[in-house]
């Protein structure tokens, strides 16, 4: 590399490498330590820097970034507790299996010594996110670190990297600035088990096999995935939790695992073998007395063949030249009409469907009010579908800012009134940056699956301790009130109809909107 | 210990444990795997779930709850995103050297080996909080495991100390539950040294020297340096962040450390020595290019004569007597009157010292506007300052809200706008608690300090993408409409006169009341 003749520090050689290697959002919340890479986004404007009011709106952004556009995003923390508040939707991040690059300021490489009251042990609380990590220590270091980093954070499978920025490491100049700038390596997805695709396709041979499949699933790998189970007479099921799901008309149709472990034990309980496809196998999202962790009966055959860091594509296409898979059959249907009268989780879900316009991106936090919506949506216009990969609650709006950044399409977040009060500072985001976001925010006034659970451990006196604990109706929120005093526009609906009309305006007006459906307090 | 008849699961016990240790206070945000705990609120009433919807707050009102009782609460924390959402609190926890429990709820010994969505590596993320930490493993070892987090948290020096609950422990049942339940052992505090001691004497007695003193500051603490700083000529400083500091008429004063390191340099320069007493010695809060990171001069003789863990009673009356130090003298003086006119920095001070009640806790996050505080207050009625020891903002509602739930005591919370956006949660709990929590909000619309510490880097230009990312103005946020759509009534004051108003009706008014003071934009 040879060297150019004006000084550059080393914010600026970190943010050049960005660009270099198509990284071109950085969401930040940034404090001291990181002023000067504040400065240097002045000098590459190529680097969009987008101010979020709390790091978990950070994190969130960056994971729907890199769901959607498929590269990653670089957030911008401040030392630990930077690290901290960014943590639960990294966790999400992590479980999703997407490329994010976290730059985490902390102090001038010199100042640790003294232990300053920001100092913490970033390591251990990056080591917890199980990706890549590193502590830059010279500036002339840094553009390799970065590139190392982002190395590190496209895997496969994709992880989340951290780099630590001491604050001198930044302020510092090269001594001598490169005219290039490094480039990630990109490693090329391992190849699949030859032996395990023989075993998937006697088992798929054999009767009462399904196909688990899971990640980031775009329409081509569901319709491999679908001609397959055709073929063979197999069940197609996704995870309860998928990175990205395409769905809608055309597309070919999966059912879906349920959450509750009883539900999904007695969805699986005939089968002969289960062949896992871009994920793990299924397993309960909780443990509880006297249920079994695993879902599958236990004589049930499984299959790893497409683990996380497997190439998918090649797996499925293997996969329909042993059984030799026919044309894709996509059964045809129609989106329910608009619903009318009372709103609840069923009239909800219709009015979603009812309403959709093409290439929309839902990023799904609304928990219990959403069982219906999987099933209404089955023949949509084309659209895709981020879950809750890794169970942090906190994810949606956040999630919905990084996914309507990465991509020219609406966006339709829904949330639950427990889950939206995590990270609502995202709202502001989405008003300052004009979002089209969609927020549905389902009010049913309380934690309703914490309320199913704790009837499960016993009955619960109305007004009780235990009740009171997993209650939101005192005093009640005002939703619509609360994204107000962020800047998104509001509004409360109480009918199905308002919700169709508020969805349909929302759609065709530029910007954000907010939407607070207000349910019948739900304790099931 | 004795068995009784009725069977008892571990939940029960480890509630029993910590209301027989008198932690009778549970800042709960519970989930799945928490559901247990959560009912056996029912049968030990003598421990309060206090809900927050958000970690952050339930840490942070756990570090207020401590520094104000002297004792421990429990928080209640859901897996690995709950104890990240927490953990920026519980660093400034860490940082205020108070006890706290933190009872993490975890999937099941049993469930481990599966790596559900929700799973992570919970010692890594406490391991970063340097405190006390343990996975509880069995039913029956859970009340042991309580005490001995209990004997964890209370040190000395006091830490956080976190219990991983995995939910078959919480909901197996003890073989035998015992009569009595297991005690915290409490330690003394370490003595002196007393070579340090005489270290100090003399240096006291030669003159150009200081007292430094930190932690968590009482009267007679503060009389007792007070009167060794007279008996000697010295100088009396108190940390920038104490953890609470006892001040007010009749109260002994001291200075404060300077929060910027060029400003607290200065103040520094001219002593030949300094005496540190319950805290650390003086650091730089960050690194600055060319700027040192220890704030006295090279040649100052630096004694630390009671570090963290060291009995300051003790070596505050050992200090009185090898300086045979007189009795307490006090300056007497007034509180400001009640300022009238705009609303500045200047007023805003004036305005909270007039208005003050007897025994107020302040919990001061009001960061740059807050600057004229501390003089101002200086013969106001005796009051409590809690400070943020760790530097994480979003500490002060939810410190507030522990300091409420402490004492039956009035409570003022300081907030700036970019700081209140961390953790504005808290509101709902002051609300539903109905806590006697007086919010002053100051909108400068803008990350003050960071439009400080941008100039120093150099100029940056009016719309600028680094100026962008500093300013709070697009959209404006309405702060107090954010707090009624959280449950606490609201008022805009643009003028001193109507915060005095608004300062006064709020004390004589029960329950909580939010003030949103708009300041000029501020950007130094």
């Amino acid at each position: 590399m040879a060297s150019t003749t004006s000084p550059v520090n080393g914010a600026h050689a970190l943010l050049q490498t960005l660009a270099a290697n198509d990284v071109t959002v950085c969401f930040a919340n940034p404090g001291t330590s990181e002023m000067h890479f504040v400065a240097g986004l002045d000098q590459v404007p190529a680097v969009r820097g987008v101010l979020c009011l709390f790091e978990g709106v950070a994190t969130g952004a960056a994971d729907g970034y890199a769901r959607i556009a498929r590269r990653p995003a670089a957030t911008l923390l401040h030392l630990g507790p930077g690290l901290g508040n960014g943590w639960a939707n990294l966790h999400n991040a992590r479980r999703a299996r997407v490329p994010v690059l976290n730059i985490v300021g902390d102090h001038a490489t010199y100042h640790g010594v003294f232990d300053a009251p920001l100092q913490s042990d970033l390591a251990a609380l990056a080591s917890a996110l199980e990706g890549w990590y590193r502590r830059s220590t010279s500036s002339n270091d840094l553009p390799g670190d970065v590139a190392d980093a982002l190395s590190g954070a496209y895997g496969p499978p994709n992880r989340v990297a951290t780099l630590v920025l001491p604050a001198d490491v930044s302020w510092g100049d090269l001594t001598a600035a490169p005219t290039s700038w490094p480039l990630a390596r990109r490693r090329a997805a391992q190849p699949f088990d030859e032996q395990r695709l023989e075993r998937a396709r006697r088992a798929l041979r054999a009767g009462g096999a399904a196909l688990f499949i899971g990640g980031q699933l775009d329409e081509d790998q569901l319709a491999l995935a679908r001609r397959v189970a055709d073929a063979t007479s197999s069940r197609l099921i996704v995870e309860t939790f998928p990175t990205s799901l395409t769905r809608g008309a055309g597309v070919a149709s999966a059912e879906r695992l349920i959450y509750l472990s009883e539900f999904a034990q007695a969805q699986l309980r005939d089968l002969a073998s289960l062949v896992v496809l871009g994920t793990t196998r299924p397993v309960g999202f909780f443990a509880y007395p006297n249920v079994a962790s695993e879902l599958v009966a236990r004589d049930c055959d499984v299959i790893d063949l497409a683990p996380p860091g497997v190439d998918l594509n090649a797996t499925l296409a293997a996969l329909v030249a042993v059984t030799n898979a026919g044309a894709l059959y996509v059964d045809a249907g129609e989106a329910p009409s608009a619903p009318s009268g009372a709103l609840t989780p069923e009239s909800f879900a219709a009015a979603v469907a009812a309403t959709m316009p093409e290439d929309l991106i839902i990023a799904d936090e609304s928990n219990t009010s959403g069982l219906h919506l999987y099933g209404a949506t089955r023949h949509c216009p084309p659209h895709e579908l981020l879950t809750l990969t890794g169970g942090a609650i906190g994810f949606g709006l956040p999630v919905a800012v990084g996914a309507a950044l990465a991509g020219a399409r609406p966006v339709l977040a829904l949330e639950s009134d427990g889950s939206l009060l995590y990270t609502a500072q995202a709202l502001w985001t989405m008003a300052r940056e004009q979002l089209d976001v969609t927020v549905v925010a389902l009010a049913n006034r309380g934690y309703a699956i914490l309320n199913l659970e704790r009837q499960r451990v016993g009955a619960a006196a109305e007004g009780s301790a235990s009740q009171r604990l997993l209650d939101l109706d005192d005093p009640t929120m005002d939703l619509a009130g609360l994204a107000r005093s962020l800047g998104v526009p509001a509004h409360t609906v109480t009918t199905a109809d308002e919700l169709v009309t508020a969805l349909r305006r929302s759609y065709a007006t530029p910007g954000p909107t907010f939407i607070e459906a207000v349910l019948p307090t739900s304790r099931f």
